[in-house]
């Protein structure tokens, strides 16, 4: 970790030292490919699959570093976020996994499924109502009550130091079994925690590699921060892509101001044939929020056309009851 | 091949040459693993998973080594088949490779997607009238007219020598990667290619290994005909596992009377949550019929418990807007 002006900010050894506290807990999930999509788009990708990841998404690289980074002193209080997506389901399993308590204040109106889910791996739910205001509310008791550590889903250098080994096992697995490295890489981008990470590692050991972001026309937050030089926040952005509602935050703006090449999006009904192109051609379950990257290439077909592109799938976390296709 | 009293047999030699022939025209499909299940079930579940293969289905090895096999005087002629699901579709695109016709005689009332995907991998539909009269005229004409090679699903032992090289693999597989051997294989049965191909190869390299095969209960002619010691064919039977529906034949037949060691059934609800149970946490997508060695697994606990089981999901080529758990 590095000070700057009292940011603190990970830097490449963090990342190897993540990568080596996560190991035994995580999956070194494979790259797929798709001769199908590549002659659809022109491209050649690489699709790195965390939607076959612990818990069904990379955010379980993230916040088991910062579980399995606590001493004994700290972890016995446990952990604590505010989430109802898969940073909490993933904390829930490291902190499982460490045996540790881990708190997570979820909205009652969340789906059941998702707190049932949080519980399915031993994670303590504390529901608030539906607003900012009554979620930092309880938040705050439960931190106060329980001494638990905070491990925030994406703006803490832990996580984003976690997230960062993705990219790494990537270009690992691009050498070992493609034949060689990519000309870009492209992730989704919500908070900016996976393209933070992708920067970090990218930037320090293949800085020739380009980084996209992909992100829902409907909730394009980064996109305009990104052309505006500094943080614009939504309020209450709605799209299908529901992992990629919340906005950056200083760290993760650290990253994609630095060392991103572009963000780019796509339409919430491109978002939706792309995921399920990719289900009936690749046979994988992804996410909606994973699709953004798949669509975006095919709007832009001549930024990616000859490329070799890895394409991170961030999970796979799907109401099977309630596919977006189905409401269309 | 061998000749048994007129019945032309492959032999471990066909399964040698047929495994060289498809190599270049074929996925080596992985073999995966889940924790989850593996706690479900209180067996180790090794699932080689050929929806990930061409064409969606394992169908393709035995497509592709009658297609491949033919002499270039046979080939110009083409080939030709009588299905509507995975064979036809395989048979299609292993023509396509080699640049021959391939005929596909389909009733007219089947899906158009399937009409579609055979015609979208180059093969020429010519539909008939749903009954098997129609068809046997249609089928006929159409070899007349051609001349084509007649390749049948599963009855004939250039498929049942390509249908084996899948457990050949998995043996491989399980011994580089996986630890070592298995206690059982399980697969479903329809008109019984795959399990025959399973048979050939395990009791040529493997023969402690128990063979299972898995089937609906309302489509359970396989088992009865394993019980009364003769082959027993439904009149179309209904069965969410549509590609089980078929009888099996002479070949067939003589393997699994030889090979299996049972066979076991699931009901369609039973088949409907192992199949969603996988996509929910395998993250995969497969067919019905993939599912029913699953269900079975789930009713039958006793008999893999404690097992290292070989699992075949047999292909992966669904209707994502008509998924069976959401007419329930």
């Amino acid at each position: 970790m590095k000070d700057v002006n009292g940011m603190i900010i990970p830097t490449w050894d963090d990342v190897i030292e993540a990568h080596d506290r996560v190991c035994p807990h995580i999956h070194r999930t494979p790259v797929l490919t798709s001769s199908y999509l590549n002659a659809l788009t022109g491209a050649q990708l690489f699709f790195k699959c965390e939607n076959f990841q612990k818990a069904g998404a990379f955010k379980v690289r993230g916040a088991s570093n910062a579980v399995f980074g606590l001493s004994d002193e700290m972890a016995k209080n446990g952990v604590a976020t505010h989430s109802s997506g898969n940073h909490a389901l993933s904390l829930a399993y490291a902190a499982g996994r460490r045996g540790i308590p881990c708190h997570v204040v979820m909205p009652r109106t969340a789906p059941q499924a998702k707190k049932d889910a949080v519980k399915g791996y031993g994670g303590i739910v504390t529901e608030c109502e539906p607003s900012t205001t009554s979620r930092e509310e309880y938040f705050a008791r439960v931190q106060e009550e329980t001494g638990a550590d905070f491990v925030h889903p994406y703006n803490d250098p832990r996580v984003i130091a976690g997230q960062a080994t993705c990219s790494r096992e990537l270009l690992e697995q691009m050498e070992q079994d493609h034949g060689g490295g990519l000309d870009a890489v492209i992730a989704p981008i919500g908070g900016g925690g996976m393209i933070s990470g992708t920067c970090l590692t990218l930037s320090t050991i293949a800085p020739d590699v380009r980084i996209y972001a992909a992100e829902p026309d409907q909730a394009d937050d980064a996109a305009r921060s990104f052309r505006a030089g500094h943080i614009i926040a939504d309020d209450a952005p709605e799209t299908v892509a529901d992992g990629l509602k919340v906005p950056l935050k200083e760290l993760t703006w650290h990253f994609v101001k630095t060392h991103v090449t572009d963000i780019l999006t796509a339409s919430d009904q491109e978002i939706i044939d792309a995921m399920r192109l990719t289900w009936q051609r690749m046979k994988i379950v992804m996410e909606s929020s994973s699709a953004v990257p798949l669509a975006v290439i095919l709007r832009n077909p001549e930024v990616f056309a000859g490329k070799r592109v890895g394409v991170v799938i961030t999970g796979g976390n799907v109401d099977l009851g309630k596919l977006p296709w189905m409401q269309h």
